[in-house]
């Protein structure tokens, strides 16, 4: 055996705990009866803990060292960087360190879930206060040459910098104020047939045809009900997902099959003979993200795509839509409209969420505003940038699970997969001629193919940033997703 | 940490992977996508591989030596005691006997398979013999004292010889055909409304009401559809159960139901602060049978429990039963005929097909029948026995799976476990004055009490034999199962 076929072996054993892994909190969400979860979190640590130990075991460290200076090929050398790359993050982790972080985000999260029940930030604040220090004490032990938050970025989104990220909201913010000022002045398209009663039974089928349409492989992955729809890989030819139905709310369903749906073809592209390396797993959380809005809003709320689909819809509802047009339900599924909650928002308003957290945790970690202020920033903020009023600590500051799990830098991934994804589908329409016309015919080949063939064959042999330059010629720029943006809304709204 | 705790901690270890590699093989059965397959069984693999590292490792072995000559509490002991002997006979085994058993097995599964489909024993023939010479090194390697087979059955019935087993068959073989040469003579009853159109979704809600009346804990498990109905543990608190439903064939989900049903009030009952230790284990395959054949025959198939359900069951189908009474039913529900195959066949020939394969299995380990001549052996057994004639291998001697995978000696453990169950039973109808009265009542707490109080409590503290000495006064004798058999049938047949 080779030092690589040991290499291989060894990344393909901690693959195989972590897919091990990844079953069983895939089957906690789906499955798991209620008595069950204590056991169940023991048994996922225990896992945990099994490959931490062989990540950073001598054997691996000492394979990862003679690699580095050993005539590869280009796949294999990227996948030895990225080894060790990851093994000098982890190395640098303490055990107690991990055992701390582990302990703090399960009390976290407790007090979390109560908070936000209770609608009441001081339960969580002292939690929260913990969970940070552990955060600055990683930044420390990590280390990094600007700014601490740099290392929050790194985890989600590789080589992404905090200066990064502000240019690129920077750039996108006024074009979006701009756009949503004048989208305020007008209308808002009547959508109350989306919030009739739709039966459940229906709503799946329909949402398995969209995902058989999109080419999601049923043979390579499943479709379950859980209470927060997501994507999971088991492994290479098992890639998950769920959804959730609202029977008084068509949109959940629908957007939701078709968001987790693009996610599962990023998972069920990636080269499989990769599996466990680099090479065969997604780039950043960003291009993850990318995959699952250029289905959800570039293709999903797309005229081209419901011209496939709208027929299909109404004969599933032939009472709930018979008097609804392809053009009312165009409007009705792009509406804008600047509101609370991030993950119910619009595909333009949604920025400003994820801006507004990523300039309160830049600040958190900069020290420059206290945790006790944070719901009257929060409040403060919405106000001046939405124009909303936050109404209490639920639906304001406490409404998203992230931070009780000490994820900060994850939200800005959010908005940057939708700049990707504009950036992307640009690039896409520029190379299949009549794109639109293939999708208006509810043939999505063309452009699955073209995902496949720029993105997701590539894994994570580059990192965000070299795989948009490479597929688009040229690093992120917001632009793309605002030529979108202005000519879909400019379109519809009639500005 | 006391040596102790360290124990406990490592077989706790031990415990979530053998857990989490039951998720991942439960989920195989009932939820995996076809191409997921190959990922799965690598994945299972390797955890396999590192439990197996745990438990030779020198850190276990020396904790297990030092504890030998500790003070500890009696269970403590008996957990120290079982781990000791767990570990000596896993010592015995090499690796590379391990690795060549597993991939043989494997072959031999596939060959099985195909050998099953094609109705031709001579596929099979070579990959049964390379997987017999295996299991005859599996008794060299861990050794004996007067016949292989020993070794095979105490893997399944720790403690079990071959020459208990021809004593315990030998006892019932006259009275269990001298029963059978009875009812022979007689009429068998109408049977045809069990063959009827029975509705899936309504079998599956009576199926779930007969579990909540056992007193399955539907917060710490769950059932669902599979191929070949199963029970596995998950964890102390997630006992899930399958079942099948032919819609043309009411039989097969109802004692399903309470056949896997008995086995996961077992496994509910035992002890949870013992999770990971021989005192939260069940004590041997042949008690695990005994409680699932308690309540499919000695309640399931009894008159009291259907004079408490026959109702429900006619409510359910009111078209598809509606003339049948409930001694009709009885009827059909205990009908005793000899036929091909073993998983379908009644409670008294049964055991002739368990008596079969025990003593051809005798034979194989003795070296005096040839593997080739084993279709001529198989067909002329059920000939002289059960008076039937084999038409083809497939419905003879290639019926069952377990060969395939080497598992010599755990037939026996099935007649065992119906013996078990008519001691137990026996006892349990001493002991609760008016059993068969609640029983009628639809209340089985008093039984379910009695078996936890009995038996689930003690895991595997003490051995199969001893367990029933303790609880019945006297080791595994057929004669409590005949009378249950004698009394039952000559009412039924008026013999």
């Amino acid at each position: 055996m080779s030092d690589y076929d040991k290499f291989v072996a060894l990344n393909v054993k901690i693959a195989d705990i972590s897919n091990s892994m990844s079953v069983l909190n895939w089957d906690q969400e789906v499955n798991l009866p209620k008595n069950g979860l204590e056991k169940r979190a023991k048994q996922i640590s225990t896992l945990a803990g099994i490959s931490h130990e062989l990540l950073l075991s001598k054997e691996y460290e000492t394979l990862v060292k003679k690699l580095q200076s050993q005539t590869l090929t280009s796949i294999e050398k990227a996948n030895v960087k990225e080894a060790a790359k990851v093994l000098t993050k982890n190395k640098k982790l303490t055990t107690d360190y991990i055992r701390e972080l582990a302990e703090t985000q399960t009390l976290a999260n407790n007090a979390w879930l109560e908070a936000r029940n209770k609608s009441d930030f001081s339960i969580f604040e002292p939690f929260l206060e913990k969970i940070l220090n552990l955060k600055f004490k990683e930044c420390d032990l990590i280390g990094y040459d600007r700014h601490p938050y740099d290392v929050m970025l790194d985890t989600y989104e590789p080589g992404l910098t905090t200066e990064r990220v502000e240019i690129i909201f920077k750039d996108a913010k006024s074009p979006l104020l701009e756009l949503l000022g004048k989208i305020n002045k007008k209308e808002v398209p009547n959508n109350s047939f989306m919030l009739r009663q739709y039966n459940k039974a229906q709503q799946w089928d329909f949402g398995i045809y969209l995902l058989k349409q999109m080419g999601y492989d049923f043979d390579s992955g499943r479709q379950d009900l859980s209470a927060h729809p997501f994507t999971t890989s088991l492994g290479p030819n098992d890639v998950r997902i769920t959804t959730r139905i609202n029977e008084q709310n068509l949109y959940e369903m629908i957007w939701s099959c078709i968001h987790e749906g693009g996610h599962a073809l990023y998972e069920q592209g990636l080269p499989a003979d990769q599996y466990g390396l680099a090479a065969g797993e997604y780039a950043s959380l960003g291009i993850h993200e990318s995959q699952s809005r250029i289905w959800e809003n570039n293709v999903g709320r797309s005229l081209s795509y419901w011209k496939a689909n709208f027929k299909v819809l109404k004969d599933s509802f032939p009472d709930r839509l018979a008097n609804v047009t392809l053009v009312d339900f165009y409007k009705a599924i792009n509406i804008v409209k600047p509101s609370l909650i991030r993950t119910a928002s619009d595909e333009l308003t949604y920025h400003f969420h994820v801006m507004i957290r990523f300039e309160i945790e830049k600040a958190l970690f900069e020290k420059s505003i206290k945790i006790k202020d944070l719901p009257s920033v929060w409040n403060d903020k919405y106000k001046s940038i939405l124009d909303v009023n936050v109404p209490n600590d639920a639906q304001g500051v406490l409404q998203d699970i992230h931070w009780s799990h000490g994820s900060f830098g994850y939200f800005p991934t959010y908005s940057i997969g939708s700049f990707y994804a504009a950036q992307f589908y640009n690039k896409a329409q520029k190379d299949i001629p009549n794109l639109e016309g293939y999708i208006e015919k509810g043939d999505m080949k063309p452009l699955l193919k073209w995902l496949r063939k720029n993105i997701h064959q590539y894994g994570r042999v580059y990192n965000a940033e070299e795989l948009c330059e490479k597929v688009t010629g040229s690093t992120l720029n917001s632009k793309y997703f605002m030529d979108y943006a202005n000519q879909k809304y400019g379109g519809l709204y009639e500005l």
